[in-house]
């Protein structure tokens, strides 16, 4: 009758990356039980994909010795677009063959009984930084992802915050510059053609200067990349410096915009900007941010480097779970 | 012992305007007991205009044969920045004297013994708009008030988003440019630089061709206002058509950010955008959004002119009472 434990239950986590898929069990607390990961491989069958993922997740129960029955549930993160009551993903890049699938009926096979939940990645980074990294203890923040795009995830009260469409906090698409960069999702001046990972090599292979240090650390690659501008700039070379300032004054209008709209507690910000650190970045963009925001909301808004770096996609897909299971445990 | 029986008890809102105080006793299904608005004339003395509020809001209950312990709550709607952890409102502009005021400690003597909520205006007006106005009938909306100034509610499920510091939904200041058009607020850029109607007036001075149509209907004031290009650009005057198509550009950027951090499922529109119309501002708007959104956002969303008009101050402090009560009964 002891319903609250079944908030100790442990649950699983799958985080189906572009390049690996991340298995693993944990319980509440963030003690992980078992752990594996592999390279995605997608094979062109969404059937085939899946059966692999759900052999694979039963194998890392029998790991730990458990079984389906004793999960409180299981959580998948995929990328893109979804639609989490359908629990279907539409068209994650890199999954060829994956187009309107129902991952949740199609793992089913492999882990009857247990209550899944689809999340979409960067709503499960956010949960995960939220309830173990960067933004443990916070009420309500804004995660950004800062990789080759910018995703965004918005918890309040451990909760992801979907929206109508299951599109709030794609802070990657609000225009920060009206008829703007063209971006790579068709529009125009979105926050992600300043600051994406891909729109900032497209750039740097038109104004990086060819005998330059950042043309010399991308080597013979046609791209240089913002990891290369950090490194660059982290040795004081000029143009890369310049670089980072353009990027951090586009971030620090992005960060003014959702503390005006949302007002939260902590924002936390991922790769480019956890590689960058303090310096080139975070001080400078705090500094932006409590110039162009009301000094009563910027003064207390926690910006932080996320946390969990190499770790996050075991994280992303626990937490997905345990996000769900609080709820109905609660509810 | 029937709790239930809370919730349909009457509630008494007060508006406390910058001309007008409101007064409402009404109903949780909007059913108004009765109402009494006055100028707001303040006297310097808090303690005095309180006083004279706490009589005011006695004699409205007294009309409808109520005593404060028949009510369910209070809400009390006031301009500008508030803490109300605190129940304090910290400067509302046209109250001199009120500064860092306990509005509800002072009503108490009026009205002993009954919940009273604080609540900012523009978050009251999101407030009624969603559960009797434009936004009846869906789950999250943002209001924005589109007067003198830009300000901005939210409200998910009934229940306002106030974030950490009760700024959120300050949606008049993102900066949609950055560095842009300074703002009354002290910043540059902000959505209200080029949106309010006090800036938007200001501009009209230095813009609006003297023998034109504007500056005629504007008669000898010196400054020509919004509602004048509203009234010149629907005779078809070509300088006021550039305004309102200014005007539009500038909303339609702030919408587009709005969707795609919060994905709301209606965006209602307060005054410049209400007079206006759909032909002006609405249609044209709700094009530039589709443009400027990825389609399956921009599709579903509603945008609409909010609809309690000159109505609008009754429901307000009556909304704030009842969404408290809501909360209080369902908790």
């Amino acid at each position: 009758m002891l319903q609250k434990g079944f908030s100790i239950r442990p649950a699983l986590g799958i985080d189906i990356g572009g390049t690996k898929v991340a298995y693993c069990l944990g319980r509440p607390d963030g003690t992980l039980l078992a752990r594996h990961r592999r390279p995605t491989e997608p094979s062109g069958d969404p059937d085939q994909d899946i059966a692999r993922m759900g052999a694979d997740a039963r194998a890392l129960l029998d790991e730990a010795g458990l079984a389906p029955g004793d999960l409180a549930g299981v959580g998948v993160a995929v990328p893109g677009p979804l639609d989490p009551a359908r629990d279907r993903v539409i068209d994650p890049p890199n999954m060829p063959g994956w187009h309107d699938v129902n991952v949740v009926a199609r793992l089913r096979d492999a882990l009857p009984g247990v209550p899944m939940v689809l999340e979409n990645d960067a709503n499960a980074a956010a949960l995960a930084e939220a309830r173990f990294g960067a933004g443990k203890g916070f009420r309500s923040l804004v995660y950004l992802t800062m990789s080759t795009g910018v995703g965004g995830g918005i918890v309040m009260d451990g909760k992801v915050r979907h929206g109508r469409t299951v599109s709030a906090g794609e802070v990657g698409h609000i225009p920060l510059v009206w008829e703007g960069e063209s971006c790579f999702c068709g529009l125009r001046g979105c926050a992600e053609a300043y600051l994406g990972g891909r729109a900032w090599a497209r750039r740097l292979a038109g104004v990086a200067p060819p005998d330059g240090r950042v043309a010399e650390l991308a080597g013979g690659r046609e791209h240089a990349t913002p990891v290369q501008v950090v490194e660059a700039a982290k040795e004081g070379d000029a143009f890369a410096l310049a670089e980072i300032e353009r990027f951090n004054r586009y971030l620090a209008q992005t960060l003014v915009v959702l503390t005006f709209v949302l007002d939260p507690d902590a924002i936390v910000l991922g790769t480019i900007v956890a590689a960058a650190g303090d310096e080139l970045v975070l001080d400078p963009v705090r500094s932006l941010v409590r110039e162009h925001a009301w000094g009563r909301i910027a003064e207390g808004l926690e910006l932080r480097a996320a946390s969990l770096g190499e770790e996050l996609p075991y994280y992303a897909g626990l937490c997905v779970a345990l996000a769900a299971s609080d709820s109905s445990s609660t509810s």
